[in-house]
């Protein structure tokens, strides 16, 4: 834990917390006070003529739970009610005499695929439920919504601890679900179930909620993560194969960025994952994982690996940045036309000649990447995507990075290195210029 | 670091994660991986026939400063620009070249009184700053507000890293900046000045932000501390003597709670520290702490006492929740006839009946308490605070708070108990009898 930095010359003075009696006392580590609970926070203090100063570090640990199963809307599977519990907990919630309920909010396009499936499902199992459709697009991704939800859920009425909110969509419905569930009393338990692919690897294993405002994208928001997140594969025997195309281009990014295992797989696998939706092909009775079910898996664990332990993005070198740097000016400059693993996809395309242009890739290299992302079907140029939207990009980027630019860069297939050095002008401009002169089509340029 | 719960058979594996050449690695506790930082973050992974589930355990430290100080708005003190940092930080931010820029959101009537020295000291520092007055009263202390106040600062821009949003005033402007900025791209430092009483042992030292949602008072928030708060008690001189009374009220709840030292103090000089304001008095060149001094100092020490352990109250057990139990129902009502402290003094009073009722204090005590609260002018009774009202507000909590009341009532003076169980109907009655009788105006009831 750390001990505050402090340049003045007073004695500080560091205090443990014991609960004694129900009260929390201070003690220092050489006074031997009661016995009691110790707590991990701490409070530092110090004294001068001018008065007091008091630094308190107080760690708050979240715990969630990411659940792969197969049949959530089926009655007999209990993941959707219980899921988020433990074992022990989860009995003794069932045991509960009194009714359970639960407030679900849907996409209004899921609805109407689902919708029946859900409300069957909890009407099977007698849950006083509220299941709310509403139209969770990129355009509607805003404070009104939250605030529509908020007032339906306020009206419900809700358990605060035991009665978690469920959203069930695109990242879009998780996002904007998870902010009015952490602002609902400062923070009401949201469960999470994804029915994209670019929900289900990213969306839904992270803290981040967060609605559009004032033209740019996430900007308000909050880092709660959901009480669970339920990963059903089915849901996407629904989804438009650009969609599809769409949330594989966030794993793509994971491969890139730190599995070179993942990458051969989307390599080599990449049009059929497409074409079967990423769905289980044959029985394979030999219980052997299927690419599909293999390369989710691992574009989940890569993505846990990396958000687990910087929750709330406090250390600025992320490798799931990568794609991001320019794509949220892209999005929003021209929604809807880019879906966001679309524009994610762009921007990676980009830094991927960057990466060739600096010597860090190889021509081979560089060239198996574009292969790759045209075999998922995914944009790997566009004409809004110029030179100066690029620049304004990494200039409003570092703004908000403290000072210093923090560049996650393909260093091989599968391995990567984030710089922190502001991209040189020439090999921008270069990278631009191949970038265009190979990927334009013909003809726009 | 707790091991998550499993009543299931198939195998756990916890893995650390350490970070690898940028990339977050999983590693088993046997398995000998690579060197690099470890993370404190933890996931456990489950396979089995149905699929995999990790369980995510992330711990985020929250490190905040509350800082006693005279002269805030004095230019020569340089708290107000750089108090939140430590010594190192703080020459790091002032060598920057960059022009320092301050967003400020100030109360309307604090901005009458103070303005023009806020704008002095920082004019006087060259700092490019926005002061945004604002009506910050209970009435519109609404999510409207917060939008307002969102919208100014995306037009104004700040580093989301390094410039602070400051708030100046009573607990509704500290609770409505605190929001905003805590949505503010997910998370943007704030820093609370107050300048009420309350605001000052109470709304300052905590995390907690908030608006009042569809009648519900504080319905709508979240738990993330500021960077810092600077403590000032020089701001009391323009309280109208009620405002003084109103936050004298929290002084006494931690008196009562878990400090006789203060309760002796409030109880022997509370009517003095009224009438001078909680001013020093005097010269004292001794450097011996004045009773104002003193009896600020330990509201603020047992407050951050009770609340750095439970920063997100995950623990129900909250002594600092006495006179919290039937005063939101009655602030909601009565609003605003009735300030915050003064409908927590109407609460806690009762609950002083209460615990004399069930034997827990002595008669003599409950009249010393009584007897404080009224040199302290502040209401011990209130017409609007019936039977039914109670009983609402404990049935709300009881729906609140995961089945099981919890109730801290004093055992004696400056001591107190947390109450597991529901009060007995008769107790309640009987307490509410007395209660009236005792208090209530001649002529009312
Ligand atoms: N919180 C995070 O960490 C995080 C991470 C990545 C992306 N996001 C956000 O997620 C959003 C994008 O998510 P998205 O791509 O899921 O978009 P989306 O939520 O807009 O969904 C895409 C479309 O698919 C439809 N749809 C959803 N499920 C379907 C199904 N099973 N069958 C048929 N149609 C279905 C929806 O109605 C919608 O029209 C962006 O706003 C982005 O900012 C958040
Ligand atoms: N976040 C927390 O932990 C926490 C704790 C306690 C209370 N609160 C909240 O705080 C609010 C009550 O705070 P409050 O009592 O400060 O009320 P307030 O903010 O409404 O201020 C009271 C009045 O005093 C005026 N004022 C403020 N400073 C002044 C000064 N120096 N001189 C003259 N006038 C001044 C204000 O204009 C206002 O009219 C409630 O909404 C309550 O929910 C929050």
């Amino acid at each position: 834990m750390l001990s505050p930095n402090n340049c003045s010359h007073s004695p500080q003075t560091r205090f443990d917390l014991v609960q004694v009696n129900g009260a929390w006392t201070r003690q220092t580590e050489q006074g031997q006070g009661a016995e009691g609970k110790l707590s991990h926070a701490k409070i530092y203090e110090k004294k001068s003529e001018h008065g007091v100063s008091w630094t308190v570090v107080s760690p708050i640990v979240f715990t969630y739970r990411v659940i792969q199963c197969q049949n959530l809307l089926d009655p007999s599977n209990d993941t959707l009610l219980w899921g988020h519990l433990g074992g022990e907990e989860r009995k003794e919630a069932a045991a509960k005499s009194k009714p359970v309920k639960r407030f679900i909010v849907i996409d209004e396009v899921v609805h109407r695929l689902y919708g029946s499936q859900v409300l069957g499902y909890f009407e099977s199992r007698d849950v006083v439920c509220k299941i709310l459709p509403l139209p969770t697009t990129e355009e509607n991704k805003c404070m009104e919504l939250v605030t529509r939800i908020l007032e339906e859920v306020h009206e419900f009425g809700l358990d605060r601890r035991s009665e978690p909110i469920i959203a069930i969509g695109g990242g879009v419905c998780l996002d904007v679900v998870g902010l009015a569930a952490s602002l609902y009393r400062r923070r009401t338990p949201y469960i999470r179930v994804p029915t994209t692919v670019l929900a289900y690897v990213d969306a839904s294993v992270g803290a981040k909620t967060g609605v559009n405002f004032a033209g740019g994208k996430n900007k308000l928001g909050s880092y709660v993560p959901p009480a669970a997140t339920f990963l059903d594969r089915s849901f996407f025997q629904t989804l438009p194969m650009r969609q599809i195309s769409n949330g594989m281009a966030e794993m793509l990014k994971m491969a890139l960025m730190k599995h070179p295992g993942l990458f051969q797989l989307l390599e080599a696998e990449g049009r059929r994952l497409l074409d079967t939706k990423l769905q289980p092909v044959g029985t394979d009775s030999s219980g052997h994982e299927d690419s599909a079910a293999a390369s989710t898996r691992i574009a989940i664990e890569t993505m846990l690996e990396e958000l687990a332990p910087n929750l709330w993005e406090d250390d600025l070198d992320r490798l799931v940045d990568f794609g991001h740097l320019i794509s949220p000016e892209l999005e929003m400059r021209v929604l809807p036309a880019l879906l966001h693993g679309e524009a994610v996809n762009i921007d990676m395309s980009f830094m991927v000649y960057v990466a060739h242009q600096r010597g860090l890739l190889t021509a081979e290299e560089k060239q198996r990447i574009i292969q790759c992302m045209l075999g998922l079907e995914l944009p790997v140029w566009h004409q809004d995507c110029t030179l100066a939207l690029i620049h304004k990009s990494l200039q409003e980027r570092l703004r908000h990075s403290g000072g210093s630019l923090r560049i996650p860069l393909p260093t091989g297939l599968g391995q990567a290195e984030i710089f922190h050095d502001m991209v040189e002008e020439n090999v921008l401009s270069q990278a631009y210029e191949k970038w265009t002169n190979e990927l334009a089509p013909s003809g726009t340029c």
